[in-house]
């Protein structure tokens, strides 16, 4: 497990404030850590609204399937998230460990087990024991208090070198309303694999059904739009929980995410999701430059999309950035493998905001001093302008460093 | 540029025999190695077919350009192949250069430039300068003779760490005829980018279009079913000549490719492909062990084929084999990844031959100590049974080790 904290963290962390409606806590199950909290129980107030996505993978997690079957009635009044093991490939045991944690979490908070959303991230394979979380849950039900956000992000990290947080406060109505939210990122410990959690709430009152098509939304340009290494975990998950305490103090009730008094609070709602999205692409394995590729001028946004991600996921492009190297050649590389509309000599691409190749070769004018002064920069800018029609996008990464292959490789050792 | 040979290269290397029809020259013309040769010409007898499969880059090299416009005629006298300079975008004077090779080489050879067939490999983005051909080409068809395959396949290297070559003699008819090969794999020197090469000749009477159906159909499991980082260089070239010249003694004439006379000759021809192709696996960058993926019981071959290459492109494997852990966790998450179909309570995964997974969890029957002495082993074989049909494939890729990272990151340093 890496313990140096990412040179790419962000150096302002937020106060978290209190989100009506919320209260947290968190213990140590002993489900396989040592020394350190492992399980977080979220409470919510009886009427909360939730939505969720999860990953798309063919053979998700048990949890994943949990909370796929439960969203369907929209309320929320518990969410209870483990690190450590993953209950993902536990077969029937798996099932049966979800219906257990279920059961006794529906039972210390009194409420119904459809109400209760589940999360494991860690070991992948191993039957996770739900019979670690009796007698726990019920304690933290009783410990929960409206603040300990941190504590929160602290307890579902595997091997996240620092705990993820955002907040944001806007206007809904003539009321003041808070977005949190907690994540963990793509770290792994033997025999883990990279999974993202992410869980937002909020006391704005919007029903289930808005919350859904908010989240769905906004996971597409955050999210989504994230990649460390191109692998999908199959527990990746993301809730989004509104309590709608804020209705108390004079916010709208909103039915429908097309509302317009809405809009204020989609920017944020987005940003959060954002704002996390970028910490776990910082905390990358190994990741010592965070790399932000722009495709401009592709033929839809969706193409934009399919040639950023083929950039960002390119094993070649990551070392030549982790190697300082502005090597224009292999974007054109990956450019020319995403199999999308791309004509090479009315290409350009720039490092930084120094264009380094245009019309199909190398750009005359750049300064290599210059370029390579960027290069050695912890953030890094690809840009690609195709040139053949107005579909923008972008995505998010970080450089491939021998330190990612000592995360993933050398843990036998 | 590595200079140690792969521990993965083969222990035999097959002697070379002549090709009726084909003479082969090398030369160190200066492209921009130092004292090494970089340029092959190889001369063929007229009348001599050729067919070729190129890169499926949206972004081709200039020399793919040409080949792919050259090929309509279907007819060769002459390959012309550099190492150094890969002429890919180079824009305008790409193409320029290609035309001014052409001449020269037609020239040299006194035949049509509809006859003469480039190859570039090497440095992207930096103008090749043709005129560096100038003479050599001359020079080289007077010394072209019919031996010397391992100093052609020497020439054509770039960072592979070992040359290339395969052979195989079989009956046509009642003659016997010959298949050559040579290969470049996967290497690259700041600023390249991996590219792959191959050639192959006979002396069998071959018609172009029964060439060409038998390379499209032969490269599907070999070329095409090889891996090393997912990333498709722009000039990735495959090209086959066959002289006819085994007519003299004996050999019939074949126009189609559904020609039962050549079912001993396809057999060889496809291993020849597929024995190269495996040579260019065993020469991945950084590489430390051969890697074959086996996917069954998918609900068809390219249903298995993505599955296979989701394993073969998954840094997360790639790095577990290189820490030599039966991290069966991350190939479940690699065939979830793929989009296929998948039932994970139906999936067994086995390393070696020893079965880690079945039924969607983990097999309680395999012994780990069993499984670590053969992660330790340089050739690890993956096989995944889906349980849904009868879809199998195979592909080869190798491991993603600290020295991949070093080759592809640290050239600057």
């Amino acid at each position: 497990m890496s313990s140096a904290v990412s040179p790419l963290a962000p150096t302002d962390v937020p106060e978290m404030p209190q989100i009506a409606g919320v209260r947290l806590a968190t213990a140590a199950a002993g489900i396989r850590y040592k020394k350190r909290t492992d399980v977080l129980l979220a409470v919510l107030d009886p009427g909360t609204s939730v939505a969720g996505v999860f990953t798309k993978s063919k053979c998700p997690s048990a949890p994943v399937e949990w909370c796929r079957a439960k969203l369907k009635g929209g309320r929320a009044r518990a969410l209870v998230v483990n690190s450590g093991n993953a209950n993902a490939f536990t077969g029937k045991t798996g099932k049966q460990s979800t219906a257990q944690t279920g059961a006794i979490a529906a039972k210390a908070l009194g409420c119904k087990q459809d109400e209760v959303f589940l999360a494991s991230t860690g070991v992948i394979g191993e039957p996770l024991d739900a019979s670690k979380f009796d007698g726990v849950l019920d304690k933290l039900a009783d410990e929960a208090r409206p603040d300990g956000w941190m504590d929160a992000a602290q307890a579902i990290m595997t091997t996240d070198t620092f705990p993820k947080v955002a907040t944001a406060q806007v206007k809904l109505g003539k009321a003041k309303v808070t977005i949190n939210g907690i994540a963990k990122g793509a770290g792994m410990i033997a025999p883990d694999m990279a999974t993202m959690l992410a869980f937002v709430f909020t006391d704005a009152p919007i029903s289930p059904a808005a919350l859904q098509a908010l989240l769905k939304t906004g996971v597409e340009d955050s999210f989504n739009a994230v990649t460390i290494d191109g692998d999908t975990s199959t527990s990746d998950t993301l809730l989004a929980f509104a309590t709608g305490d804020a209705a108390a103090y004079g916010a709208p009730k909103i039915s429908k995410a097309s509302d317009v008094r809405l809009k204020a609070f989609v920017k944020a709602f987005n940003g959060i999701l954002a704002n996390l999205a970028e910490q776990v692409a910082r905390d990358g394995e190994g990741a010592r430059k965070l790399i932000e590729i722009i495709v401009e001028g592709a033929v839809s946004k969706p193409s934009a999309r399919k040639i950023a991600m083929s950039i960002a996921n390119s094993p070649l492009v990551k070392t030549a950035v982790a190697g300082e190297d502005a090597n224009w050649g292999r974007v054109v590389m990956a450019v020319g493998k995403a199999g999308e509309p791309a004509n090479r000599d009315k290409l350009s691409i720039s490092f930084n905001g120094i264009r380094v190749a245009k019309a199909g070769a190398r750009d005359p004018s750049y300064n290599e001093k210059e370029v390579s002064a960027e290069m050695k920069k912890p953030e890094i800018q690809i840009k690609v302008s195709l040139g053949l029609g107005k579909g923008r996008d972008r995505v998010l990464t970080c450089d491939l460093t021998k330190e990612y292959v000592a995360i993933n490789g050398d843990y036998r050792s």
